[in-house]
């Protein structure tokens, strides 16, 4: 029962702070739910993820939108650090999809793109291809996204437009260049509204298939 | 525009039945929809997926069903080869998932099996891992699922239970020895009605990463 090869995500996040416990719960749902629960490697859930805030008071009352923020950067940097330390992973992808009609709806599209098998190969074969970023936005056709006009979406890599601006040769070889990087954004805006969201994810490679395909359990 | 290395799925059925062309639409579409549209290599959708069914009149009036029966029979052999000849795939996966409240519910259920990234891996590298099976059907956690209960779930591979019945040492070894096969059956049973869904995939490989990685488009 203990087999740190077997833990998943287990995230702990201490603070001296005095906070009420039910204003401290309320502030953390929202910061897990714009973070960790914002973060796929694979799409597979694990059955025991956990995120727990503990409180000790030792510091006395603090502002609590204050307390909020900084809750927020401690998960944001361990969300991205746990994308980039995948299986297997050389590139973490952040996805942000705005220009939404809703949050479910960004997060949704968000999802389809940072868990497109595609578009994660791509990004790990360094291929500026944005008509896998387009398919993975066509994958939400439910009923939910019949609002989303394929004429209307402006897709980018890192601040280049790539769709519906054409890129030039030289501009293909520079977009190649940025997804050889450590961290690649795509960024996508969907003209059906104002809401946004962030997801986070990483590349496929090689040593994900090797690391899930070589050990036994 | 004539680019077979670009072309996705399209399917032309040629029969010489006479039949009329309602009746036809209709058989054809229940076919589809219990074999093309049970298939997935890697969750992403193609723009161009075409099946189209034509009937010359040529051999004069049949039996309707036997014809669904035939059309059933040639669609059930192309998606199976479909799923066989998967990028880079080394296995076929059928999964069946019955037991299910609706049809819907086998589906969603199964589906999450056969794409699941630790699913695939784990029949690559022959790993009789029934846990992340239990995974997937787990990760089913939304509203429409909630009448799933675990105790009562039985996993199989193939006709092996490997859940709740625990398989010693020497099954394990003869799992593994059939999952190292060019087709594995992973057989679930929900407990929670009578409604059954089969689909097809294939297991996750390096030749996948390397395929989807290493072109340009």
């Amino acid at each position: 029962m203990i087999e740190p090869n077997m833990a998943t995500m287990i995230a702990v996040v201490l603070t001296d702070a005095d906070v009420d416990a039910t204003e401290l719960d309320d502030r953390f749902r929202r910061v897990v739910d714009a973070t960790f629960n914002c973060v796929s490697v694979d799409t597979d859930t694990s059955t025991s993820d956990t995120a727990v805030v503990l409180a000790s008071g030792a510091a006395g009352r603090v502002d609590g939108a204050a307390l909020e923020t900084a809750l927020l950067a401690v998960c944001l940097s361990l969300t991205r650090q746990i994308a980039a330390d995948g299986e297997g992973a050389e590139t973490l992808i952040e996805v942000i999809v705005d220009g939404a009609r809703d949050r479910a709806q960004a997060k949704r599209v968000a999802k389809a793109i940072v868990n497109s098998p595609l578009v994660k190969t791509a990004v790990h074969g360094a291929d500026p291809n944005w008509g896998r970023v387009a398919m993975a936005i066509g994958k939400c056709d439910g009923p939910d996204d019949t609002d989303i006009d394929q004429d209307q979406v402006v897709i980018r890599f890192g601040d280049q437009e790539v769709y519906p601006t054409r890129v030039d040769a030289a501009g293909l070889a520079a977009l190649s260049a940025y997804l050889r990087g450590d961290e690649v954004l795509i960024h996508v805006s969907l003209a059906t509204g104002d809401a946004a969201c962030t997801v986070w994810g990483c590349d496929l490679t090689d040593g994900y298939v090797r690391i899930n395909a070589d050990y036994t359990t």
